[in-house]
C-alpha cells in the first residue's frame, strides 16, 4: 500500500464537466496509461441517464474494461439506486454516492431532498449487502465546506450528515469541496472532527482548485491524518451546479507534492505525463492545467520510495 | 499590525522578469493602488545598473515616490554596496540583499563568490550603521530549498549561510524558493531550524509557484511560525538565472488564503483587484495569473477582521 492513496477522478468528474464526448476507446487508452503509471484507483464513470450526460453513456462498458486492468481499484459514481445497481453489476469495486450537505445543492445536483437522498443511500447499502457483497460504498459529502447556492455551510451541518451516512451503513465518508470554498484551517478542523464523529469510516478529501487553494488544503488534510485524495489529471472537472467551480486539484501537481514530501504514492511521474499526452490527444483544444508538466521535475529529485 | 505581513514584490521581482519596461508614471499608479488596498509593504525596485536591467532604471525615483504614500513600508533590493547606498539615499525603509545559498547561483545571479557576497553584506551593514540608521536590512537567502544549477541544497548549507548573515549583522534572514523546488515538509523543517539558529532574526518566506506548490508551502510556513510572506500581484516574476522558474505566489490568492483562514492581512481584496486592473492596463498582453480574480469571493465570505 502506498502511504497516500491517490484516486484519479478525471474520467468521471473531469469528463462529465466538458462538452466533448470522449470515445470509449480513447477512455480505455487513457485508463490503461493511468494504471500503468501506478495510479491505484480511478473513478472511471458516473452512472447517470445518457440523455442527461451523454459523456457517460458508456459507463458500464468503461467499468468492465477498467476491471480488466491489473491491480487497479475501479470506482464509479451513482446518484441513485438504478445507477448503483448498474455500476455494481458492471463490476465496480467501489461506489461513490454524492450526498450534498447543502439541501439547495442536493436539489440542484440530484433533484432530491436530504430525506430522499438518505433513502437512496439506505437502499444502495441494502442492495450491496444482498447482491454485491464486497463492494465498498463511499458517501461523498458535496458542499461540505460551503455552497455557491446556500453560502456558508457550518461544521455542524457537515458532521450531522456524516453521522447520518454512518448510520446508513456506508463504509467511508469523504468530504468534497465541490465549490472551491475550503481553506486550510477549516479543512484541518473538519477532518479531525469527522474522525471523532465517525471513526474509521472517515474517508478522503476531494478538493477543487477554484480559488487556487487546492494543494494548500491538501497540506492541512494530511496533517489531520487524511491519506486518500481525489485529483484529476490536467485539472479537468468542475460542477455544473456550482457556477464558476473549476476543476479538481491537478493529479500531476498533487503527486509531485506528496512524493517531494516523502510520501509514497506508488505513481511514476514520467508515466503519468505519458497518460496526460494521451488525454491531450483525445481532447484537442481542451485546456489542461498543472504546473509540473511545464516545469518538470527538480534537478536531483528523488521519489519517496527511493529516499526511504 | 496585521497578523500576517504581506510584502508585495511584483514591482521588483515581477517587473525585472518581463521584457516590457513599465513607464515610471504607470509604476506610481500601480504602487498607489496597492497602498490604497492596504498592502503594508512593497518591494518597489531593484538597484542594479540600468544597462543590465532597463526595467529598473528609475529605481530611485520610484522609491522616492513610494515613500510619499501614507503608511507604506518601502523596500528595495540591492546586490552590491553601490546599489545599497543609492537605495538608502532614496529613502528606502528596508533593503533586501540577495544572498544565494548555492554558490553556482551566486556566480550566475550576482557574479560573486560566497566570500565576495559576505563582504558586500558586511559593507552594507557598516554603511547603514554609519549613514542610514533605521534602515532595516534583510538577507534574502536565494536557492534556500534547491538550485536549478547545483540541484539539491541541504538544510545545513542554508542554515550555515543564515548564521553567517546573522554574524554580518543583518536584521532579518528570509528564505527564498527561487527555483520552485520547495515542498511543505522541507519548508516547515527549515523555517523551524532557522528560528533555532538565528532567533528573532528569522525572517519571511519568498516562494515561487513554479510547480504549483506555493500556497501549500505557505501553509507549512505558517505552522512553523512565519508571519511575513512575499507575493507578486498577478504572479508576475521569476528568475532569469533559474530556468523555467515562473512567477512568485499570487498576492490575490495568498491574501484570500490568509483571510479565509482567519489571519488578518489588513488588505481589501476588492481594492487589490482594482490595483490588478491598473497593472493589466499598463502591461497589455502580459499574462497575469491567479484564481481568485476569476472565481471571485465565496458567497458569505468574511474578512478575518470582521469575523474576529
Amino acid at each position: 500500500m502506498p502511504a497516500v492513496w491517490v484516486s484519479e477522478v478525471g474520467p468521471r468528474d473531469g469528463l462529465q464537466s466538458i462538452a466533448t464526448v470522449m470515445p470509449t476507446a480513447a477512455k480505455q487508452r487513457w485508463l490503461a496509461a493511468l494504471a500503468r503509471a501506478g495510479v491505484p484507483e480511478i473513478e472511471v464513470a458516473s452512472f447517470v441517464p445518457a440523455r442527461l450526460m451523454p459523456q457517460m453513456a458508456d459507463a458500464a462498458e468503461v467499468v468492465r474494461a477498467a476491471c480488466a486492468l491489473p491491480a487497479l481499484h475501479v470506482a464509479a459514481l451513482a446518484p441513485n439506486l438504478q445507477g448503483a445497481r448498474a455500476a455494481m453489476a458492471a463490476g465496480a469495486h467501489k461506489l461513490t454516492l454524492p450526498v450534498s450537505v447543502s439541501e439547495a445543492h442536493s436539489l440542484a445536483n440530484v433533484r432530491k431532498t436530504h430525506a430522499e437522498m438518505v433513502e437512496v443511500v439506505r437502499g444502495v447499502v441494502a442492495l450491496r449487502d444482498a447482491e454485491f457483497a464486497g463492494v465498498r460504498i463511499e458517501a461523498g459529502l458535496s458542499t461540505a465546506f460551503g455552497c455557491t447556492l446556500a453560502g456558508a455551510v457550518s461544521d455542524a451541518q457537515t458532521l450531522r450528515m456524516a453521522q447520518t451516512m454512518a448510520d446508513c451503513g456506508v463504509d467511508e465518508i469523504g468530504l468534497s469541496d465541490t465549490t472551491g470554498y475550503a481553506n486550510p484551517a477549516q479543512v484541518g478542523r473538519l477532518f479531525r472532527a469527522l474522525r471523532r464523529e465517525v471513526g474509521e469510516r472517515a474517508g478522503g478529501a476531494h478538493f477543487h482548485n477554484t480559488r487556487g487553494q487546492g494543494l494548500a488544503n491538501v497540506v492541512a488534510a494530511l496533517e489531520a491524518g487524511v491519506t486518500t485524495f481525489d485529483a484529476s489529471q490536467g485539472g479537468l472537472g468542475g460542477c455544473p451546479h456550482a457556477p464558476g467551480a473549476t476543476g479538481n486539484i491537478v493529479t500531476e501537481d498533487l503527486v509531485f507534492l506528496l512524493e517531494a514530501m516523502g510520501l509514497d504514492t506508488g505513481i511514476d511521474l514520467d508515466a503519468l505525463l505519458q497518460a496526460r499526452a494521451i488525454l491531450a490527444e483525445a481532447l484537442p483544444g481542451e485546456p489542461l492545467y498543472g504546473h509540473l508538466p511545464d516545469a518538470g521535475l527538480p534537478k536531483g529529485f528523488a521519489y519517496a520510495r527511493e529516499a526511504a
